[in-house]
């Protein structure tokens, strides 16, 4: 599996799921078992906010973020480069806000100048929305300077953080972000099933000082503060043993140390975009600084077609990649190399399935070529 | 364990959660296993409707539920007779319905006939909501005479059968019942974390005649109907390792057969309430044909407290036993005997460690008059 993400579970992880389930409701060792989780997360995300844990997938964040800020009629900056930027945009514009768009190409990034400026003209926006990972262009958005320039106005930025945070640095508080959102099953390896939210102070007054009430009760942020930060009752059973499977994930990688972990997913991003480009490939992005290092988007080349590429990889060699969404679905094939599929030996295994593949199907890749110059970057 | 859900979880169950994972979205094989379920599902629940299974806890079928069906400014028929009852007339009034009360008091079940009256007399309601079994006062609705009233009236019937379903029979499609609510966690005695729905064909009717569109995503059932039902992909990454947790535990279900698994539940809880009488004390519904299968709601003596109660008989005999929600709590302790709980052998345990708890509080409870009560009904 090199697909950005689900990624594979460590076994560690998996296992950590055999737990005996008590009831979390009544269980008091749970409530610290489950604050010690929370403090694993902050400290991941470099943040002292609030952070929350929704029993579901972390497109929750997403929408939750939305319905808990936007008021019917606000204007929203919304910044996009990609598929889940636009899909922010309708979010916003389903909860009634007025989307004020910064955007860039699929395979550029946003420009913090154009945000300064926007900002500047939009005295009135209060709140903001960026992807930070692309991942189905396999971009990244300079978060640390966009944050910057949204912090000295004053706005509330929300970020999804899904397919970064637990692979490059993400340090919420230095860099202004509000509301960071992540998946238990990207960077982090651990099964799909939680999404995971940092709340500023700064976002909870906005989400208070509201003038129509949010109706819902789910999706709510509020729902969160008003029962676990201010009753440490749960609004709901939580999801025992996904919370097992994350506790044990953020375990083993606080173990490896955020730096090395950081360190680990730029070497085997690198060597991958070195074998790409060796095997005679192009990658989506424009420039190669535009890169995340948690996945690679490759253009598919001339006479292979996406889905055969997919297929042939899979049932011949037993990898598994992706192809991409959106208007780039069918156009861009992408390696995830996220959290424990970031491993130079599950590269190297994918590169060569990769080259041989694209060889069986008439694209003369070089695999000697692109191994060497994989193994001279891992090695 | 013996509290009304999270029920213990068997072994078996656990560990299928060690199962490696896939990526969901990409593997076909999922894909069938996926039906499969569903498929158990739909025997279990006795229903030829669609079922979806929303990642994220119960409660989401509950909000979705009426998010979907109920149109801001529409009459709704709330059935309520306790704490859940009265929390589906706060989703109704959230999102714009307007609720019309048939009610019983908290030791009660709702009357058919006063629904019969009230459909006569409402002739503009067109959905209905109903709590099968009452979990905080241990009460069963009698939802197939009630489930026949809204059917003939031709109401979209809402069923919370979250604490019934796999422990006492509900034929959804015989009884009427158009969304039909089940958690993972209760007597399906699965890990918490999904929510499962059954819905009707009139349900999707009236989900896709609204005048209104609904603007949420994640918990409106048409997302599932768009995505999954009719393309066969998944609207966001589900929580694999829970459905694999939950094709064992329905694996398990079958194996012993429902029939099986309904005799079971009401030979325990038949025990239970002999052996609470036996004790001295005094069971919360007013009748006894009131009275679920699946928990067993009891007051609590005069002179015991209940925070003492529960805390003493954890510390001193490791039974987890329940208090209740709303108004009734502090006046009534559960005993769950759902799922996996539903056992002579911890029945016995826990009818056991509460006799002797009351005795160490004060009260005079007759130990082995209640063993001998409950032991002449298990065996």
């Amino acid at each position: 599996m090199f697909t950005p993400g689900p990624t594979e579970v460590p076994s560690r992880v998996l296992l950590a799921m055999a737990r005996r389930i008590q009831n979390p409701d009544l269980d008091e060792e749970f409530y610290d078992f489950y604050e010690e989780l929370c403090g694993d997360l902050k400290h991941i995300m470099q943040t002292r906010s609030d952070v929350i844990i929704h029993s579901g997938e972390a497109i929750i964040g997403l929408e939750g973020a939305v319905l808990s800020l936007v008021e019917p009629g606000e204007k929203v900056l919304t910044m996009t480069s990609g598929v889940y930027g636009d899909g922010f945009i309708r979010f916003v514009e389903a909860y009634g806000g007025v989307p004020v768009e910064v955007r860039a190409g699929y395979d550029e990034v946003v420009s913090p100048e154009d945000v300064e400026r926007t900002l500047e003209r939009e005295k009135d926006v209060r709140v903001a929305t960026l992807v930070h990972c692309e991942t189905p262009s396999g971009t990244l958005n300079p978060l640390k300077e966009i944050g910057e320039v949204c912090e000295s106005h004053g706005v509330v930025l929300i970020v999804d953080a899904v397919s970064s945070v637990g692979g490059v640095p993400v340090e919420v508080d230095k860099w202004g972000v509000d509301v960071c959102i992540v998946g238990s099953q990207k960077c982090l390896s651990a099964p799909p099933g939680l999404g995971i939210v940092s709340v500023s102070g700064k976002a909870w007054e906005k989400m208070e000082e509201r003038k129509e009430k949010v109706k819902e009760f789910y999706l709510n942020f509020l729902t969160w503060k008003e029962w676990w930060l201010e009753k440490r009752e749960f609004p709901y059973t939580h999801s025992v043993s996904l919370i097992y499977a994350l506790k044990e994930a953020c375990r083993m990688l606080l173990e490896e140390g955020l730096d090395n972990v950081f360190r680990r997913h730029e070497r085997v991003a690198k060597a991958t975009r070195e074998a790409v480009k060796a095997m005679g490939l192009e990658l989506f992005p424009r420039e190669e600084e535009y890169c995340s290092a948690t996945v690679t988007a490759v253009k598919i080349p001339r006479g292979v077609k996406d889905e055969e590429l997919r297929e042939h990889i899979m049932r011949k060699y037993g990898v598994m990649i992706a192809g991409s969404w959106g208007k780039i679905a069918g156009k861009v094939f992408r390696l995830g190399h996220m959290g424990y599929n970031a491993q130079p030996s599950k590269a190297l295994q994918a590169l060569f399935a990769l080259s041989e593949t694209l060889r069986d199907l008439g694209f003369p890749s070089r695999t000697e070529e692109a191994l060497d110059a994989a193994k001279s970057v891992l090695y």
